[in-house]
Formats: structure tokens, sequence, C-alpha cells
């Protein structure tokens, strides 16, 4: 190892000794984000907003696949209309912006910053919803919301965050309950198929739904440490926002009814969700579907004739099928590869003189670190494979570590015991009140990570409190 | 012509008769935007917001190749931060909102939303940039921005609109003003090829260029009524803003220096320019290559046999080479025809019993309504030419208008006449005093346009003063 590349090796915590230090390590230094003179708001540089671009692109084909349609709402919510759903505007009031004042003048109403924007879409289906031909109305758009959190980390909580929030209206609660949970299985066979992050679906207690809905679900990965990120989240409203703000719409008995709601939304909390499932102590490890680059070509001993031209026509012809960038600046072999580890690109390909009289190449993977010798004739077929056969590692390891990070209890002793000495997911039967919910978070520290759709049968009790048990949750710590 | 078409027709105000107000009635009738709860935001619908996508995903292209990389800002910029260059705090600081209060708390700073972020990306520049290899740098990213206007109208003038902004620093003087160009010679030719709006490129006065700028180039289009739109701009700053913010290099010679900035942008306001560019009495005419639907099919007697089924498998054929849209509703042939010329769909086309049996269908041509019987084995040539003659008509209809709108003069007596009788440009030499370019506004009504980069010899003298004559200028009556 060169001495530089121990260098930069080094400035990066190992993993496993200071995991919350290691995430801001690679946050930075694979240069992601930076952070901006507004406290709480971050930057998103060109890698960070190349891994979000990616993910918007897959998403949005695959919501316009399902017949949903892109619109812009207005930043701004005044505070009347934020006000018109009693729960809702108790969920986000304490933590919203507020703009007081348009350019000298004070405004006659404060408007806030969305924080989502629930308000402001039953405000536009107010409008343009008459019959039961228009229905359904199935919106999303891709913007950022801003939510005055106190204490903020890159990606995961922050002032202003980008995602997509869909916003759906339906004539009957069938339709909606249907498209709710649709567009959660979206979220998480994007996870899977495409971030290779293991979920588990489920819904939310009532104790952790959205401000204003009837039932939340939620995918839930499980980080490196073992603690759980909620990745994305798909709201049932029924028709309580539609009756708060006047939405309806003449029936197939020509009567006026009121519609059937959701809304689900997915942020750039994902790209946490992938350095913090994937990366290593060398740093980010990318999913090849959302990697800026999915190859680096690196010229060795780039000096030499030939050398530099035949990477370049390499990169070239890889471009045909891969994402790839050829790396032919002046700094070290050694640097580069320690660069690209730490930016997490899946595939190095090394190419030297020797390599190219025999018209091949070395394949390294970034998880293993696996080389493989190719010919220069197969890097159409070896390429495509070895990103799919590290995609697929990738998600075995995921799913190992939540694997062996889960575990089912069936007294509170125990369950106390497992939250103070392990760190992941604990399964309980559960009565289903709340009381023995905030028990698991005062004496336990766990909160409810959701009710998993698959259900398993661990015992007949609460652990809590003794009593008939309704449903399997799990509990656990979460970012 | 059918009742219900008549009804729909009857209400849009005829073009000619009331500009502004034919304007507002194709925004809402063709389902571009909504009106919000708050005042001057609007609401981009998804048809609206379809034609911004399509925008956004050709000139995105163009900007990646030509090397540029997205990033994202924050949404608030710190009054502090907004301060630092003078001149730009002097032009914004009258239109932005102020955020004052965080949750509950008052904010020790004032936010503002960002009107522009010339600020934010001096800030981050200053953090990231270190030696004269990581120049140039150059960012981009999309977004909406605040500005406070006291009189809006819908992608013309709100007070929240969507843009690009490109960022961009460089080592010298000469490369940030080559990028200046360039990004104008990118927005020329997108408005050229692919709205098929002709533009006048030229540099602005003094009077007219960016708050911070040394020189601001624009492109300016002629509205069908002979109003010019500024339908986008590209900055050039010199070291002024780098100075302000005290970002500087490591140059090759090891000495600190300031580096050379630009700034551009095009915004949601170029769909007002495809609006007031293109459109007729009957609504809205997109040109394909922004178009959501770029051909619609409309079944004719569709409750016939057959008729049904092929009208899909013919939309099913299309859609592998154009956007395509099946209107299988069961309104009436006539309202469907309407209602998607109000839309300005491109090509109809139309599928009868009679037709099929006959293998063909009629394709009728938005603008001018052109009828072609066509081979049904045949629309995979017929539709990208027809689609093609299209836009080429779009083109020279436009820049006809143009000509025949622009005029020349060399005494002033001659520019207020011409600006009292006629609605377009009127070029004359000028000295470049601002005294001139006042008494222009203030006597004839006009604003300068732009300093065309093709200059022409009109006259010796500045018709307003009769002093030497510098240069040619466009002027005219502006949205």
């Amino acid at each position: 190892m060169s001495e530089q590349k121990k260098k930069l090796v080094e400035a990066i915590t190992p993993i496993n000794e200071d995991f919350t230090q290691w995430y801001t390590d690679v946050c930075v230094k694979a240069e992601l984000v930076d952070y901006s003179s507004v406290k709480g708001c971050m930057i998103l540089r060109p890698y960070g907003c190349a891994i979000w671009e990616n993910i918007q692109h897959i998403l949005d084909g695959m919501f316009k696949a399902t017949g949903h349609e892109n619109v812009a709402m207005p930043i701004f919510i005044p505070e009347s209309l934020l006000q018109k759903e009693k729960d809702h505007v108790e969920g986000f009031a304490p933590e919203v912006a507020w703009v007081t004042h348009g350019g000298l003048e004070e405004l006659e109403e404060r408007l806030c910053v969305r924080p989502t924007s629930e308000t402001l879409f039953c405000d536009h289906f107010a409008h343009v919803l008459h019959s039961w031909r228009d229905l359904p109305m199935k919106y999303n758009q891709w913007c950022s919301v801003v939510r005055w959190e106190k204490t903020t980390r890159p990606f995961l909580r922050s002032r202003e965050f980008w995602w997509q929030e869909g916003h759906t209206i339906h004539e009957t609660a069938e339709e909606a309950v249907a498209e709710t949970r649709q567009q959660l299985e979206t979220y998480a066979e994007f996870c899977e198929k495409y971030l290779m992050i293991p979920v588990v679906k489920g819904q939310k207690t009532d104790k952790e739904k959205f401000a204003g809905a009837e039932a939340t679900y939620s995918i839930e990965a499980m980080m490196h440490d073992g603690k759980a990120l909620q990745s994305g989240t798909s709201h049932y409203f029924g028709d309580g926002f539609s009756r708060a703000f006047g939405v309806q719409f003449a029936g197939r008995d020509n009567q006026l009814q009121y519609p059937h709601q959701t809304s689900w939304g997915v942020s750039t909390r994902l790209v946490g969700a992938i350095i913090m499932t994937h990366g290593d102590d060398e740093g980010l490890i990318l999913p090849p579907a959302v990697a800026p680059y999915q190859v680096v070509v690196v010229p060795v001993a780039a000096h030499k004739p030939g050398v530099a031209e035949k990477a370049a026509e390499v990169a070239g012809r890889i471009s045909g099928f891969a994402r790839v960038k050829l790396d032919g600046s002046d700094n070290s072999p050694g640097w580069k590869f320690s660069q690209w580890e730490m930016k997490g690109v899946p595939l190095r390909l090394e190419l030297g003189p020797r390599d190219i009289e025999k018209n091949q190449c070395v394949l390294v993977r970034r998880d293993t670190r696996e080389k493989a010798f190719v010919s220069l004739d197969e890097l159409d077929t070896a390429i495509p494979k070895m990103l799919n056969e590290l995609a697929q590692s990738l998600y075995q390891k995921a799913l190992a570590n939540r694997e062996a990070r889960t575990w089912a209890a069936t007294d509170f002793e125990e369950v106390k015991r497992l939250a103070s000495e392990k760190s992941g997911y604990i399964k309980t039967m559960w009565c289903g009140e709340l009381a023995c919910e905030e028990k698991m978070k005062e004496e336990a520290g766990l909160s409810s990570r959701c009710i998993p759709f698959v259900q398993e049968r661990l015992g007949d009790t609460c652990p809590c409190c003794g009593r008939p048990a309704k449903k399997t949750v799990y509990w656990g710590k979460a970012y």
C-alpha cells in the first residue's frame, strides 16, 4: 500500500470502532455532501446528487408505469390551510419554518414552507375534482420539504430534504387502500431489487402513524450496526382530509361524495440507507443500479506507449453498456484505487502494458476485492455479470446481517436483556395497547418498528402485560 | 361542428381580440396550471408539468454533454450571506420572502427563500475549491426560486417559479467568458431546434444586466402579439463574487488567485413562450419535441365491432416511435377533437370502420388542419415525417411574424411613431448612454432588449441625442 493510499484510508474511522463517525466521514470524504451556512441544511455535491438522480429516475419510471402523473405544487402553505385538519396541524406546526415578510412588507397571513403537501393537494383537488369520472387522480411531485429538526445528520435528518410525495384520491375506500399497499410494494421492490437492501414491510402502530392518517405502512431496513431505518411510508387517510377540505365529487348515483385519499413518500434518506447498509472500512459500496459510475478504468503505467489510448478505447466501449469513468488524472494508481474505493464504484478495471499485450484486463470487485483476469473481447458479458453478482452479494450480506440480528422474545426480562446486550430487531407478541408500547420505550429503549405483514405466532401473551396478544411486532432502536 | 365542440371553443377568447385573456384561457383550459391559495404561486398540473419535464430532460442532457454536473443547494440564504455582494443584495433584497421563525422559536438571523443562488454557490465554492486542478467547476441545479412579485401571470411572472441555474467557476476570465457564451448558444439552440422559437442573441445593456454581473447575455423571443419575452440569460461575473466571498485557489504559480465566475438560467417561462409563440384560436400548439403526447388516436364510431381494438393496436404500435395517447373515453369524437386541439397535440389520428377496411387512417396536423390519408403500414415513417414538417412550419411561421414586426428607425420621431402604431422590435443605433436608454423608455415606452451579436450599420448617430453611435440595439415592449 502506497503512503498516499494509507493516508487516505486512515482518514476514515473504522466502521466497527465508531459507526456514527464512520458515517460522517464517508458522507464527506466520498464527496456526497457539504455542510452549508444554513444550520441543518445540507448541500448535495455532484456525486451525492447523481446517486439521488438515479434513484429518482428508476422510481419515477415505476410510478408512471402504474399510472401516476407528476405535478408541482407551491412551496408555501398559508397558516389557515395548514390548520384545516386538526391532527395534521398538531403533528407538523411545531416543526415548520414560517415566512412572515415578502419583500419589505409584513404578510397579512404567515406562510409555512411546506413540511409535506397534503393540505395543498386537498386544496387543489377541491378545485379540479367534479365527477367520479375524474377519479382516480394519482399525482406525485419531486421537491424538497422543510422540517425544523433540532439535531441533524446528512441524509438521515436535515432541516431541508429532497423527496417525492405521492397524493392520490379514489372513488372507494377499497381502491385507496389498494393504492396505499401497492405503493408500499413498489418501495419494497425498489429497495430490494435496485438498492439491494432487504426490508420488512408492515403497518405502523397508532402511536407511530402519520399525523392525520388512518393507517401508515412502512418499509424498515436494518443498518450495519443493527439499528433500523424507516425507509419509506405509505398512508391511508380514509375521507378525513376530504371532509376537512370539502373535496367532493358527484358519484355514480349523482350524490355528492367524499373521495378516499392516500399519500406516500421516500426521500434522500435512501442514500443514507445505502451508505449504512453496504459500506465498509474503505468507504462507500454502491449498488450498481444507482452508482454514478459502475466501472472505473484505471490505466497502470499510463506513461508507457499505448496505455492511455487503450484505456480510453476500452472505456469508450464500456460506455455502450455501463456507466463508466476513465480516471486519466496524473495521480498514482494506488491513490486512484483508494479514491474510487472510498466512492464505492462497484468495479475497477486495471489496464497496464502487460495486460494489453495479452488482450486482457484486471477487474476488481469493490465488495470482495476479488480479482478476475478478463479478455478485452468479453467485457460486454463479463462486466454486467460481475455487476449482477456483486449486487446479489450485497443483498445476501445485508440479509444475513438482519437475520443474525433478529431475536424473538416472549417475556419482558428477555426483551430488556436483548435490548441492552444486542443491537437489532426484537420480535414479540403485543396486546395492542399504547401503555405496553410506551413501557417498551421507557424500560427497554425500544420503539415499535412495524406490525409486519408476515405475522408469526411467537406465543399467546403480550410480554409487557401478560394479556392476550393480538399481533407480532418488530421493535428496535432507530435512526 | 357539434354543439359540444362549439361550446368548448367559444370558451376561449379569440387570440386577436384580447391576447392577454386568450393566454389566461389557454393556461387554464388546456389544464396547464391551477391557481393556488398562495397568492401569486401557481400549480403545475400534469399536462403543464409534463411539458416542463420534457424541457428539463432535453436541456439536462445538453448540459451534461458539455461537462456540467447537477448539485442541490439549500432553499434558504442567511441574510448576512445575501449581503456580501453589494450590487446583488440591492437587486434582490426588495423582492425576497423572509423566514423569521423555525418551529416555535424566532430565528437569530433571518433567512430568505432563495431568489437565485449565486451567494450559496460562492459559499460552497469557498469550501471545496483548493487548487487550479479543481477547476473548472461546472454545476447546475433544478429547483424553484421565490421572488415577491407584485403582479403575476402563469409561467411569465410568479412568486415561485421552477428553473435551472448553472453556476461555474474557471481559472481564467477567457474561459469564463467562453462558458457564458457557450451556455447562451445552448439556450438558443434549444429554443430554435426543440421549441421551434427563433431568438435574437445579444448582450444586455448595463441598465438591464443582472445584479452583480459584469455582463449579461440573453435570448429574446417575439410573441404572437409582437411583444418580446426574455427567454434565457447567461451572466459573466468576473471575479467580483469570488472576492466578495473569499473564493480562492492555489494557481499554477502557487499564488492564491480568485476564480472567474458565470451563472445562467432558463425557467418555466419557456412554457409561456411556447404558448404565446405558437398558439391559435383553438388553443395550444405544442412543438413535438416537448409535447406530452405527439399523437392522439381518436376512434370514430368506436361502438362498431373491431374499432376500439384496432385503435388500441395502432396506438400500441405508435408508442414504439412517438409519445401517443389513445382517447378511449366515451365522449363524442367532436368533443375529443376539440379537447386535444385545445391541448395542442401536434397530430390527431382518426380511425373509423371504413378506414380499417382500407387499412388506412386519417392524420390531421394541429397547426394547418391538413388531413392526410395514410396506410396503417406506413405510420412509422409518415408520423415522424409529419411531426418534423409541423415543427419546421411552426418555426417558419414564428420567424415570419418576427420579420414582419421588426423595423429599423434612424430618427427619434420615427421611433415614437413606430412605437405607438406597431408592436414588435424597433432597431436603432445607440450611443451607449444611459440617458438615451431612459429617454426611449419615457418617451417611446420601449426598453432595450439586447445589443445583438449580429450588428448592422443602420446609420452613424444615436436617434435620441444625435451623437456618434456605437451599437445597434433592439428595443421593444416586453413581458
